[in-house]
């Protein structure tokens, strides 16, 4: 376990308080016939992610959202598992549908998840939910990226003009927290493998997320002091003992010297990105309320 | 007319290399049944936009590709409209639609172009056409976006690594170049009226996209000696007699004394925007073709 420290910025309060305020809401939707549910698909054998998935159905019944998990068998094919989402689609009791990672090296993850439809992609990552964070409108977003976000804007730091500098450039993660943020008012930087030298824009960011996936990538000499630092990365690394634990990409000792904030790994993005996708639940159904409201609110007769 | 000048990139002769390799691509196309087809809407009175209408269809013809021009009436209403771009999509004689701007306040141009069909949205800017820039699909993009990239690669910079900095983050213009320069591995800052200093940001860029509409905002001592400098602005401006004239938001006359590149406006990104409007629609009609092809290829008894 990673100890409490005063510059840490804790996951569990935030994702805390967003549970609580999708509790209330869901509550008042079923109240009017709208009750949320969210079908995991998970394919082959999900040991790997299964400790991932118990927390999801856990926080989603805190919610007040039913989670319902679908394994298939590793031998389905591609086709099979598209008709499988595209009947999901259609059925009414299903607000939400998410795939869970891995999967069999035979399945394209990317084309499954276009699959979705974008009114039921909770995990926000079809190309039409990107593309409407590029237009601003931001409720839907990749998970992992708005908890991101959402850990940053509790630090209460004021996001219009703040230097933002991202440290990865992937398509749920990097990206999407850079178009998030500009949204918000703040000049962001995106650095990756090829940027020329990552301390120099590291170091004048007054906020720097880091999501590549190298374990202590980031020291304290990159940091400006009083920044506040979110670590995306998950690396699992063995000690001289042989014993395995989780960091991040950030060399949390040195860097906490020196930023003002900085959120631990394990428990800072983590249990916030499990939140988002819950509240992305919720803000699914709310469209799927307003498109079915909306439908016979129209003229019998047009 | 601007005069040309050595440090000049000037767009004319790119955007004529694109319509002679489109026109290549249509002629085959079209011998193969596939013939393309620019639908172009406008609404109300046109004369704002009618020279520009007229240069596209002009272009258009010279790619080999049919361009027809709907004119709709002022009192048309929103759900008219919507209902007649449906009728678009589901013509198979449509290769692509083009909303026309300005149009009459009563329309939601935003809504009218998140009708155009995905397959039938040449002109890049459905939201899940701008998701898939952001997953590397790049092309088919917005087109100005995409002309700036276009004239930017035309220097013969490298891109991997490159310093980019982008004044103005409109969702159809500054931050889709962003994404399509991180895509290319360049390392990309976007700035905006909410920035610091834009000036500190500008004069570390070894490429410089600059698209604001404010004239003259870029000067000389804001850019890196040797930078390429692409002005996407327009802005119409007065001289002392009262004569009108169109500049850039570059104040290129001293800017040319330091940059090694700069794009002049006008004669830079415009006639290249054009060039890309049209191979976005032989993008558009090959996708088309694709989808036909492959519905047929399946089994019949399936």
């Amino acid at each position: 376990m990673v100890q409490s420290h005063p510059h840490d910025l804790r996951g569990k309060p935030i994702a805390d308080a967003i549970i609580a305020e999708v509790r209330r809401e869901t509550e008042m939707l079923a109240a009017a016939g709208w009750h949320p549910r969210l079908l995991s698909i998970s394919i082959g054998d999900v040991e790997a992610a299964a400790v991932y998935i118990r927390n999801q159905k856990r926080q989603a019944e805190r919610a007040g959202i039913a989670f319902e998990e679908r394994n298939f068998p590793a031998s389905i094919t591609q086709a099979e598992l598209e008709v499988a989402i595209r009947a999901m689609n259609a059925d009414p009791r299903v607000t939400g549908i998410i795939i869970q990672r891995p999967a069999p090296a035979h399945i394209a993850l990317k084309a499954l998840q276009g699959a979705v439809h974008p009114m039921k992609d909770v995990e926000g990552m079809h190309p039409a939910s990107i593309g409407n964070i590029v237009y601003n409108q931001l409720d839907l977003a990749p998970c992992t990226a708005a908890a991101s976000v959402e850990l940053l804007k509790a630090t209460g730091l004021k996001l219009e003009g703040l230097e933002v500098v991202v440290v990865g450039h992937s398509e749920i993660v990097g990206k999407p927290i850079a178009f998030l943020l500009m949204s918000e008012g703040a000049t962001v930087t995106v650095c990756h493998h090829m940027t020329r030298s990552v301390a120099i824009h590291a170091r004048r960011a007054d906020a720097l997320f880091v999501a590549v996936g190298k374990a202590r990538l980031i020291t304290a000499e990159m940091v400006k002091p009083g920044a506040a630092v979110i670590d995306i990365g998950i690396n699992v690394v063995k000690d001289a003992e042989g014993r395995e634990s989780v960091i991040g990409d950030v060399d949390t000792d040195s860097v906490r010297e020196v930023a003002a904030w900085i959120t631990p790994v394990p428990g800072g993005v983590g249990p916030v990105t499990v939140a988002i996708l819950l509240r992305n639940a919720l803000t699914a159904l709310k469209r799927q309320r307003t498109l079915y409201e909306t439908a016979y609110r129209e003229d019998v007769g047009r």
